[in-house]
């Protein structure tokens, strides 16, 4: 075909932040298709927290290999195919990798949905609502099935998971308090999307105030964060509690990722359960139909972080991190 | 009635172990019998590793009070009733405290439950796999779920309930390994209780024999201890792993009770649950029968460290943390 590919690949594993020359953006040939292929157009990348976890360690999923492109979660458009599964103008998305174009093959390597085109709506909610993070906070609310009346702690709570995890708890009957890295995000969940109240963690008396929102205590933790933060919610859990443990973004640009006490764990009996999304991948149907209701009913609000152009994705990475985004953050390609 | 009630009373709460002074021995006059009270003469005394933290810190139960006699679970005889629920010979367990007289009344305060005399088995039974530990293991490897050929590692398994904990799992088609602190321990588990494998933590390679013991990972995680050791068994948790909580030993006699790391739980999507046995006082009787039908058949061997002498009771809860016991530790009074 002759089209060039943009695509960032992995250069070294960062230590800390994502430093200059992490990530290399290179431009490469598309090779011709073969059968049983098709090429998609990458439109929308979705960058999240994992993603840092699989630049640098062997998880649920091996690291990347340096040298390969960047492992990401996108959606594309068929332009060409010679696999029967699709067919040109199809919409996917799946694990397209940082890169401009993405060759889908029968390999089994990499597996794509096909997505509708949904009036009004953006194409990007499968990123988000509709996609990974939707999944990912209805299972986990799954998990900690919560009770009428109970009182839901979320961290990282303006971030794509956390802000819908506390919707569900709010469409269950819950109380629902988020922590969040400023008084703008704080504004959002509470003026927009319903929380009972929200805790800016920065401010100096920030613990003070979660204790004044959680007069009852708190029943399940929906911990995106871990450190410091997961340890202040454990503090005011009560007993037979549950923590849903979907990330420890604290700990992601750090040696070792989050330390808290199990005395807690133990002494108020609480059950900690991790939880990871590919887990669910056989009841993936189930849950986007009641989310997309939801989403239709008007009960789960999206916001959305948009970064223009392949080459900024490593900042876009890094502003998970920084607190930069609020609600979904994605890359324009 | 004129009798002298030697005591053990809390003096100071205890920084490491427990040092000369933090219980001191009183002798009290023991008060004339109102109705509605019994008496009972304490036997036995159950040395259990949560009475370090009893000392010091409001958890399940609160902290005993400065001046008050030590808490303690006992076997006592009646000698002498004006309660319509006792009557003399009777012989109970329950909260006895450190002393050697115990007066049980109407309050509600303390509770007890009445033992039979079992012909051909020692009283001390009712403190052991008839008692807490013999509960505690029975309902923590109910939490545990195991399947016929999951690989259960029970840490501090040469104790009261850990000994126990890894029989059950035998029971249940587990292969067990335990986790001790010396030679004889560890000769005890594999060649008396038939664990699979034993495994000394105070050697130098103990890590490799672990790995070597568990060539298809860990499933199950009966811990006992926390801290480094409860460290190196997650390490090798296969994912959907359970960890029951059990104890956190290893931090009872230090500020911060166990850290461990979160990660690994949520990568691993790992269930951990912490639990304890007053939670689950309305099974106990369900659970002691068939703990008792699997004692009678010898399905549940016992062992027993039996120290002398009320006095001497601040030394053998140091044991537990000194490792000096094996099998479950006894004051006799």
């Amino acid at each position: 075909m002759g089209t060039i590919n943009r695509q960032l690949i992995l250069k070294s594993r960062p230590k800390g932040l994502i430093a200059p020359g992490d990530l290399q953006l290179v431009e490469a040939p598309l090779s011709e298709l073969k059968d049983g292929q098709a090429l998609a157009k990458v439109k929308y990348l979705s960058i999240d927290p994992t993603m840092r976890v699989w630049m640098v360690v062997d998880t649920y999923l091996p690291a990347v290999a340096i040298g390969d492109v960047m492992r990401a979660f996108g959606f594309a458009e068929i332009i060409e195919s010679r696999h029967s599964d699709y067919k040109k103008g199809d919409r996917v998305t799946g694990l397209t990798g940082l890169q401009e174009y993405v060759i889908i093959d029968d390999s089994g390597k990499r597996s794509f949905q096909k997505v509708p085109k949904i009036p009004f709506v953006s194409d990007t909610v499968f990123l988000g609502v509709l996609g990974i993070n939707g999944l990912t906070a209805f299972f986990g609310m799954e998990i900690a099935q919560p009770k009428k009346g109970e009182t839901l702690v979320v961290s990282a709570a303006a971030g794509a998971t956390g802000s819908i995890a506390g919707q569900i708890g709010k469409i269950q009957g819950c109380r629902v308090i988020g922590i969040a890295g400023s008084d703008e995000k704080c504004a959002w969940l509470t003026k927009d999307l319903g929380f009972d109240a929200a805790v800016n963690y920065k401010g100096s008396d920030w613990k003070q105030k979660l204790a004044e929102a959680t007069p009852n205590g708190i029943d399940i933790d929906f911990e995106n964060v871990g450190g410091e933060i997961m340890h202040a919610v454990l503090d005011r859990m009560n007993i037979f509690g549950r923590v849903v443990l979907c990330g420890l973004i604290s700990g992601y640009t750090k040696a070792d990722p989050s330390l808290a006490s199990f005395g807690t764990v133990l002494v108020k009996r609480l059950r900690v359960q991790g939880f990871i999304i590919i887990d669910y991948v056989s009841r993936f149907m189930e849950a986007a139909t009641q989310l997309g209701q939801w989403k239709m009913l008007g009960k789960l609000k999206d916001r959305e972080t948009i970064v223009e152009g392949l080459e900024k994705a490593p900042d876009a990475i890094n502003m998970l991190f920084t607190g930069g985004n609020i609600g979904k953050l994605i890359v324009k390609v």
